[in-house]
């Protein structure tokens, strides 16, 4: 079979302590190697091994490979969008634990995925993503991508958090709640339904906005275009709340700092079963059709 | 104030039995007369002018026109969109009670929209509608088109509904449940909002489809793209249940009938006041702010 | 084994077209009549069992037994528990479906349940019931006893009910829904359900209500002590609504008509499983812990 | 007017930082001893009149006082509640600011209330308490009373709670979620409701247990009995979680603690005004019928 021309180098992302990525990566490597495929790996990879690592950078990898065989759960996938976005590189998720809803492929899978993106034959998905930017004292902090959605929380000892949303430079409301949600449509299966937010196709070019927990009971979900510029603005003297971004990155605004949030330059690109739809994924997380 | 090239006749849709209609119509008609632009009006303004009108269908004035002037509430605007529409004439509408959402002009705003609109300064916004077929033995029924939404409900007697979900002829899943609804943006406002559904800002070009007190708890509300072909098929053996359009227009199905839903070719053009936002009248209906 | 004093006659209820009934009944006969008990049984027992019935009335039996045996599902039960609460008659149910949230015996259990009812080792619990009765024009129509609730729900064609709610004389609010659902306990885990109302312990002295996609947002499930006085009043001018009993019995209402519902003077008195708890099948019911 | 034998010492509890406190309560002193009422006051009230206070605890006041006159907000109630229940004292809330749930009477209403109160015409309602019992490596720490909630809830970081809930003894379900609320009625419309929980009378003897966002869409608010014994158990492993009560007194738990809740043996003994009935205070602070 052909090497496709596209991927010389695959890079290797895993999830901390898996018995299973042990098992499976050397296998990988010396089926890459003998279709004359070079690899990188990152230091999760490299820990499961019990190996040494080159001391590469995710970012690093993602920029010098084709393609990357993410080994894990949702959690894994999400922290590896962040990295593999920004350089246009496809994800090829194998699900190391129970069914995920981006973890499509199975360990049993591996191999003819494998396979069929070697051969150009992957069915390749975009997964709109969101770009998050902190303002502090009118100074923009680090800007941050993310998969599934940006959250705005209470912390543990405040009553409840005051915060108006602006859409495109309007005002839109003042949400008393004990957070708010902005999600994309992959995130909308995640955080987002917990709170009562809508399942959205992630064809719907859109931005799902969720309060958590609203003191206002006419409160519901808002979906909006994903062009739009989203602006939450914490109240003057407000206690300090915790902006969360894809659940694995936190950091506290002050009462005045602003959160904008737009659709991320580029999007996620995700390798999925070329026979397993969306509502069939769905279908089997929501045990739907069993009651 | 030169009159406006493209609106040499203008169409006057009225709610019935409304006395504002009878005070208004006269000098609307006198003032578009002095601007040397025609005027159709409809049977139901003629009722309420107690005249005698020339017997001319809705159809036709919508075709015969540059303009329609809709006067009534939001379900005067809902029965103009199916005429309209097709015809790609524009809807200015004039709220005789209260704030609607789609009837966002008030009578005291008359005279100044039609100004604008005359002078080519109306703000026109599109509206997506839906194209709802029944198929009945597998044959195709009368073709309906809706701006808020397609209801399926059970009957007074029946327990419940059993309906299939397809879309774009993939199977989603089976609803048991009073009824589903499946709606536009500017629907998800209506009926949709009542039984859970979220808000969705007219750009986002999608589809919410919301169950109606399902039985299986985790049957949620969900959103697609608007280039979806939705199909629900209503289960052998069932019971009756009766399809509704916009909440005006009804029909009986039988076990095996099955509803096709598309996007339709026209949107509805509706003139709206320049600057009064979408989340301005959202956030007046809703109360939002108040609590 | 003695037979216990108190189970002199056993009469039988079964659900219409059941196989199972006819393979199971000729048994259950000829164990009692050698214990010494008598039995009566019904006309769909009768017709199940392609025999010529004794033309007894369903009330005519409960008042003549000590034990009610239940062949069917929930909805039989619903019925049984009508006729057997006004004589103070104890229900022994057997499933012969899917598992209900009142037919808690298997088939496999008959025997042993019938044998632990008969030596006085049953585990009996009280079910509290409704009394539903009906004003026209200020006169009392029929009462009806419900085991899980009463529902006022609009016709096909209406947009909406309107409904005052007033409890001990006293105004509640004014209800703009599809319908409100008034339920006990036992009912809680039936249509109030899915209308998104809570689930309530059968030991909770309390009745709920439930409105069914309200319009206005804030409306929420009520709960209330089951010694209220609840009446319903349809608005004048209002469209033609319709009242249900626990989903079997039906009953037009007009423009000014009144509902008033209190708890009945007795309960039922439901045998189940001494091992099976509340909350194991209601796990089992909605699947909990599996997701 | 005779001075009620009842009430010979008044104690009186404010909220901090109110300057109406500074106008009204000096009148309110010299009006009681004009009456030979004796008056205590608490350091939050001392403050407020820039006066040197008796350094008395609000506990002690409690016991040595036949009514305590709450100045403030629903919030100020709640700390109240916790001295005033045990020694069976009854509060009289005169609220500071927006209507209140709890305050249900205005500052104009004070001294008509008083003086209802010293003759005797006051009208009390009990509330019912939860006692709130932390066990950690099976030792008993504090407990505290609640008139509202007992809140589980996630730490900022974590991603979930994950709670098994015991109710007499028995195991009910396993709980993924952002927290679970454990509330009395007089709780069921402050969080809970935001978390989705019915609205519950306090005539009701029950205790409502709500999830807060939780992770199986099948999870409903669960209303028991408010003679069981509830017991929360923090999955072994898990990450620490906070336990809140009355939304003012919280206390770390770490994985494997427990949470036993039961009724507390003495209800609050509340004052409300004798016209305004629980149902129209609801109204007010839902804006029910305004939509």
């Amino acid at each position: 079979m052909p090497t496709s021309p596209n991927y010389k180098t695959i890079g290797i992302f895993s999830r901390p302590r898996r018995p299973a990525v042990a098992e499976v990566v050397p296998g990988v490597l010396e089926w890459l190697k003998a279709r004359g495929v070079g690899t990188l790996y990152d230091v999760e990879t490299a820990a499961n091994l019990q190996s040494r690592a080159t001391p590469m950078t995710r970012q690093h990898i993602a920029e010098q490979s084709d393609l990357l065989l993410v080994l894990g759960g949702d959690g894994t996938i999400l922290a590896a969008s962040r990295e593999a976005a920004p350089s246009g590189v496809p994800i090829l998720p194998i699900n190391l634990g129970g069914l995920g809803f981006l973890t499509s492929f199975t360990l049993e899978e591996l191999y003819p995925a494998l396979e069929d993106a070697l051969a150009g034959r992957a069915a390749i998905s975009e997964r709109v993503m969101l770009l998050v930017e902190r303002m502090h004292n009118g100074v923009a902090l680090t800007e941050q991508r993310v998969l599934n959605d940006a959250v705005v929380h209470k912390g543990t000892l405040a009553r409840m958090i005051e915060l108006e949303l602006h859409i495109d430079a309007g005002f839109v409301c003042r949400y008393r709640a004990d957070g708010l949600i902005v999600a994309t449509p992959t995130g909308s299966t995640a955080y987002s339904m917990s709170a009562g937010g809508p399942i959205v196709h992630p064809a719907v070019e859109s931005i799902q906005i969720t309060p958590i927990c609203p003191h206002t009971l006419s409160d519901r979900p808002v979906v909006v275009h994903d062009n739009s510029r989203i602006e939450l603005r914490l109240a003057e003297g407000s206690d300090p709340v915790f902006l969360t971004m894809d659940g694995q990155i936190g950091a506290p605004m002050q009462a005045g700092d602003r959160v904008q949030i737009t659709r991320a330059p580029e999007p996620l690109k995700l390798i999925h079963p070329p026979n397993k739809l969306y509502f069939e994924i769905l279908r089997n997380k929501l045990k739907w059709g069993e009651a």
